[in-house]
Parts: C-alpha cells; sequence; structure tokens
C-alpha cells in the first residue's frame, strides 16, 4: 500500500470496521483474522480446528484469495459454512468485503468466525476487518528471521502459530531466536508450535480458542 | 494496491520504468526482478549464485526490505555490490526506488542486475522496475497450488525456481501440477528444480544466467 495515498482509504476501512466490530460484540462473536505468508497452512490450519471443534462450537470462515475458490472447497469439505471474497488480484481484505461477506452467513449463535485473509505477510496487516485478534502463521520453512523482517504483523498479533514443525529437522530454523524476536516485538504474544501433518501441539492452540471463546461470552 | 487508486502511481513508475530500461539497455546490462513469498530463499539463491559465476561476470544487487539490512549483509558477505533500499513498511518496490539505489552502484562493465524484491506474491507485480525479466521463486513447502493462486506472477515471469526440492520427501508437492499449471498460464516459462541447500540443479540455472547475458550482449 502506498502510503501517501493511503489515509482516506485506512480512514474508511476504520469506519466499516467499527461497524463490524458492534455486529460481532453485541452476538459475542470471537473472530479471528488469519495472516500469513502464501503457503504457510492458513487453510490446513483451519481444516483440522474445524474438524476437531465442531461439536463445541459453532463456527464459520470467511475465505479470501485473489483468484479461485479451492480454499473455500477444502473448508466447505469440512461442513462449516464458508463464504468465498475473491480479491480480483487485491493483496489484502478490507473491512468491506467482510461486510458484504457476512451478509451471506447465519450469524445466530455462532462462537467463532475465522476470516482467512489473502497470502501476505504486509498489506493485510493494515486493514481493520473487525476482527478480535490478528493470528499469524508462520512455516519455519520460511526462515526464523520473518519476525525481524516483517514486524508489524508479529507487533499486532495475539498469537503466533509456529506451523510446520515436523519440518524441523530439515530446515535451518531456530524456534528460540524466532520466538525471541517476536516476543521483543510483542511481549504478550502467544506462541503455539504446531504440525497440523502430524497434530503435535495443535491441543494447546485449540485450548486458547476455547479459552478466547469463553472470555468473549463473558466479556472480558 | 488499490485499483482505484493506481492508475497514476502506475503510470508515474512506467515512465521511470521506461528511463531505466533505457539506461540498462545501452550499457546492456541484464536486469533480473526476483520476486517470491516471504521465506522462498530469494537471497538463498543470491548467495549460491553469486559465489558460483563471480568468476564469469561481473554482477551487482539491489536489496529490497520492509525493514532490516540482513538480507544485504548476506548479498554483500558474497564480495558483489549490494545496495540496500529499506521500503519502511511499503509492500514492493517501485522504479524510483530502483533509481535511487543505482545511483550507489557503479553500472561500468556490469554483467547482471538482481533485483532482490519485497517478499511478496501480488504486489510487486504490478511494478516495471526496468527489468529484462521477472524471475518466480516458488519454494516446495509453500504448495503446488500457487500458480493457480496467484496467476499474476506466473503469467509475467520468465523463470519460475522450485526451490528447496530436497524438502519434496517431507510435503505434499506435487512438482508436475505445479508446472503444469503455470504453463498453462505461461507457455514459454522456463522451470528450474533447484536445492540451494544440497547444489541440485543449480547448474542448470546458471546456463540460463549465461545464456542470458549472451543474448543481451549480442541484442537478441
Amino acid at each position: 500500500m502506498d502510503i501517501s495515498v493511503g489515509r482516506n482509504i485506512l480512514e474508511s476501512n476504520d469506519l466499516i470496521a467499527g461497524e463490524l466490530k458492534a455486529t460481532f460484540s453485541s452476538r459475542k462473536i470471537l473472530v479471528l483474522n488469519l495472516i500469513s505468508s502464501p503457503g504457510a497452512g492458513k487453510t490446513t490450519l483451519l481444516e483440522c480446528t474445524l474438524r476437531a471443534l465442531k461439536p463445541e462450537f459453532k463456527m464459520a470462515v470467511v475465505e479470501g484469495d485473489l483468484m479461485t475458490d479451492n480454499d473455500a472447497r477444502r473448508v466447505a469439505a469440512t461442513g462449516v459454512p464458508v463464504v468465498q471474497i475473491n480479491t480480483e488480484g487485491g493483496c489484502h481484505l478490507d473491512s468491506s468485503m467482510v461486510r458484504k461477506a457476512i451478509g451471506k452467513l447465519n450469524l445466530e449463535g455462532l462462537d467463532i468466525l475465522f476470516v482467512e485473509n489473502v497470502g501476505n505477510l504486509v498489506c493485510p496487516v493494515e486493514f481493520d476487518l473487525g476482527e478480535d485478534y490478528m493470528v499469524a502463521l508462520l512455516s519455519v520453512a520460511e526462515g526464523d528471521d520473518k519476525p525481524e523482517k516483517y514486524p508489524q504483523l508479529f507487533s499486532k498479533s495475539k498469537v503466533m502459530v509456529l506451523n510446520k514443525i515436523d519440518l524441523l529437522p530439515y530446515v535451518d530454523f531456530d524456534l528460540e531466536r524466532a520466538s525471541r524476536f517476536a516476543r521483543t516485538l510483542n511481549r504478550d504474544l502467544d506462541i503455539y508450535r504446531v504440525s497440523c501433518r502430524t497434530g503435535q501441539g495443535l491441543d494447546a492452540w485449540y485450548d486458547w480458542l476455547r479459552k478466547s471463546v469463553t472470555a468473549k461470552k463473558i466479556g472480558v
């Protein structure tokens, strides 16, 4: 996004994001904005999470992509309602897209709304979608320097999910370095180390979701 | 990038890119714009390439990053001249940044100028930097659906480098699927399968560079 032309766009985005926040708050829906590089595993994390938590929660997904509905079809196969947004080449979701998408969902009784953003570590971070939290995914195949190189995302996120830890033996990724730098940006960052391929570490992530749904319901 | 506000920005970018093209052409410098997701291995590919081809060619690098000069320091360690551009949060390089950067380089006798763009599959594609070719990198850890999901980059690139093929046994990546889809977008795409970690496949990429330098010198 070009800073010189960005202010009006961001202001109008924030206005609609404020409306969305009010809607989600009044309905006590936990809303998470999933952001990562392309291929870090957002859709796979969603597939696991939706399958695991379906017996406990009513969930829905807004799926953002430049093109194709591949990811929406993968999510739909879990049986959870999903609405696809195609940005037609746009590099991030904005709040007006999300407003339009949730018009197609039944929000009644919803516990969690996941918004899967476009695969991009930069532009999505600027655009509030009315979420409670940003969740940053980082695949260990991408390198442990990413929190340092893309600090905005890791500063603003509530959670960092380090994904694909089954690849750790085959890549040069220092878990401590990545975690330490992310925490210097963001002292309160919750970090989960998971592999959607093996299931390792996912229980702790599910527990965080359970705790966050409860906190939202009781208004903490 | 927001389409509604983008036209003027792109027009002024193209004007400067045209100037750069004229400069590079008159000096017969092969210019490559390296684009990929964060962590696909652009800097590592550069490190290998610079070390391998230093005896043959005079090369230089323009290194684009949001923050930090980590990558520029890695490149500088090869002994090849490098200029860092920090976009301060911007999601792509533009031609004015490259014009400013090359003012700090000695272009005399240069054979190849590599421009490493910001890690992002979307925004950099819109901004001509005066290069001869875009080179798209894709790590096999990112998934074989990326050409389909980010078609602009793979349509406009001359080369796709499939990197980290040493990870193939541990990820679900179908080389044929990725290559086939990329070629439906772009019939003439050259595809190299490499591992910078093991060195596998790099010779074919170096040969492409040699051939392209020669073509540029003789004005093909």
